[in-house]
């Protein structure tokens, strides 16, 4: 049996930036394919192709308000104490073209959202104006356009409405709504088999026995494919032999667009891991182990066009290297476009100072806590294999590799878990 | 037929927190119920009760490392020129309890997540140690505790590990997985009725003729409901039909927790849902009109103990007013407790002057641009009843009543639109 620090070129680890980079030159992640959906399933997909408005949006000029439609030129100058009169000759109904057509000196009744009429360019506000009999008042003056969303001033026919690559967001989905695509064309969810290895692992529901811990990270792991917009496939637990993990792993590869394997956190089963991805196919294993901490044993593989992750059995580690290598990789395979991620980051300041090993980039997780107005992230000690630190946080603060301390007081970046 | 700025009472706006504290006088939003669901089923659902640790997690004292169980005390003062010799007397196979007793003087190989055996109270990490035959040598020392996750120190049975009102992250999922709780009990998903009412709307498989557009609310506040965690059921579109307003929204309270009424543009709409839901039950209309920009035309109401809320018809009125009351109305249908928000909002510069009208409290849409490392707010500058503003978007900055300009290079707050 070997044991990590033995196996060989495993000391010499790579930096996340170098382990990203190598992997990027063998494999580019792209969605298997594109799916019709109803725009009310929409929600929360990514975009397959650009939708091109098909007419203007709107078809014709509406009026933001309730009041008169009127020639603008009719109202200038008018005051409370000389308003304009202009002449009532009728009423848009809402939902039907104009019937009337509004001429020098006159004005039509129009709410909010009705087609102007013809001869119309502007709406006077009904707070402006008294009407008398079929005489109106205009005390307040208006400009061509006031008062009106013009035709096509929201979108113009055959531009794009939504980009391809559009993670479909509620105001997305309404856009495509009033351009009549009932039917949208989005790129298949990501299939991703997990699979849990370790002759520790039990599953949930069984009570474990001495030296046996439930199987933690088919369940995270899930869930953040889930949050990712992926479809995870659990292939269960797969004791520390060779052959019986190389079966799983080809059934996986064969029904997944990305496969995840925890390892158990034995040794036996992390150097199992990386020949059963090597037997699968080429090129194989590309890296393992990465610079980072949580997070060593690492390994970043491709078999025959399918990518193969390989986490630590520390759940924490887990989910840390989801977030650094396993996200991206969902992202692209979902066919979404790199988003600019206002938001997920605050600054705060460091509410102890922590010290880092420094040869390793260190993800240190913290809560944040406001207060007087300052926000503080509090660092949350514990191992990694200590699950709650990661319930009892809100973000992760990393320390680049070759730094080893954060002073107390320092400004920090946090890095937010997703709610 | 009155007009808005004509009805009783109309003219004196409420503000947006006047509106809320009457609101909230009149209606506390609560969970309908609770319901088990698997725990691969149960990311991002609401927990419905505490879940309490069944057992010390871990359930004994585990190795984080690969190395060597040892009685720290037998590696004192070891150093690479003087390391501290210890007699291999057996391995920890993973999984299983401890094979071997560790006495003084002993060690055991253990490999990480392995249960430290009977005797040893630290481990040594293989690099720091070598082997020569039966023969351990220490080059430095270890303190008790050290590599080791002792029982219990993630959590002690009988603690809470999940609280009430939490909604369930992948890490939370991966602790309940850790405690066994493969089914757990969550509020069931509020059921929330959405009704487009407005002549001159018609489905978005329709092509509009003259004066109609397409039915843009009901997807995306569809949408908005879902981003929130409810389950949105659309009843269609009502024509402004007073009878058939009645019966719709009689027909939606009996089925949702929540109903969603957004307004026509027109006026008889407006007018219409504000007496239908006086008619549906007491104690009706308890807010109509709100000063707020854009969605002034805002109905709060409480019919026989089911919140309704009046949206204006405008799409992107509709969609303020739901991140202004909507929301967290829907968290308390949820049981979810308050969230802290951290990352929901972004402090930018504004990349130029806005002026507001200053008697309502202003939502400006905002699109972000980072240039040379600061963050610039850009105003989307476009009527409320145009799209692609919220398209455009990533999210909004509230100028407060009474305000009516902010400054170019102001340092504003944006609230980030969710993704």
């Amino acid at each position: 049996m070997l044991y990590l620090g033995e196996m060989p070129g495993f000391s010499a680890l790579l930096t996340v930036g170098e382990a990203k980079a190598r992997f990027a030159r063998v494999y580019t992640p792209r969605p298997r394919g594109t799916e019709h959906v109803a725009l009310d399933e929409a929600f929360g997909r990514v975009l397959a192709a650009d939708v091109l408005a098909p007419e203007d949006l709107p078809p014709f000029d509406r009026s933001t308000v309730d009041g008169y439609a009127v020639r603008a030129e009719d109202t200038r100058g008018a005051t409370p104490e000389a308003p304009a009169e202009v002449r009532l000759v009728g009423e848009v109904l809402m939902g039907e073209p104009a019937s009337c057509r509004v001429g020098p000196g006159e004005a039509a009744r129009i709410a909010t959202g009705g087609m102007l009429p013809e001869g119309a360019d502007a709406v006077v506000m009904l707070e402006d104006a008294d009407v008398r009999g079929g005489a109106v008042a205009v005390r307040r003056p208006v400009r061509p356009g006031d008062n009106v969303i013009r035709r096509a001033e929201d979108i113009s026919r055959g531009e794009v409405a939504v980009r391809q690559g559009t993670r479909l967001r509620p105001q997305e989905v309404g856009l495509l709504a009033a351009l009549g695509a009932v039917r949208v064309e989005v790129f298949l969810r990501p299939r991703v088999a997990v699979v849990a290895t370790g002759d520790e692992v039990v599953p949930p529901d069984r009570v474990p026995g001495p030296g046996q811990v439930r199987d933690v990270n088919t369940y995270a792991l899930g869930a953040l494919v889930r949050q990712a917009g992926g479809v995870p496939r659990s292939l269960g637990i797969v004791e520390d032999s060779p052959e019986r993990l190389l079966q799983v792993l080809a059934e996986a590869r064969a029904a997944a667009d990305l496969v995840l394997v925890s390892g158990g956190s034995s040794v036996g089963s992390r150097d199992a891991v990386a020949h059963a991805v090597n037997a699968l196919g080429k090129p194989g294993v590309v890296v393992h182990g990465v610079s980072i901490k949580p997070g060593k044993p690492t390994i970043l593989a491709v078999a025959e066009g399918t990518p193969i992750v390989g986490l630590p059995g520390h759940p924490v580690s887990g989910m840390v290297i989801f977030d650094v290598f396993v996200r991206d990789l969902l992202r692209g395979l979902s066919g979404e476009r790199p988003r600019r991620g206002f938001g997920q980051t605050v600054r705060a300041r460091l509410d102890r100072a922590v010290a880092s090993a420094g040869v390793r980039e260190d993800h240190i997780r913290v809560a944040l806590e406001e207060r007087a107005g300052t926000l503080w992230a509090i660092p949350i000690v514990g191992k990694s294999g200590v699950i709650t630190t990661m319930t009892r946080a809100d973000g992760v603060v990393v320390v680049p590799q070759g730094q080893d301390r954060v002073e107390e007081g320092a400004e920090v970046e946090v890095r937010l878990f997703d709610a």
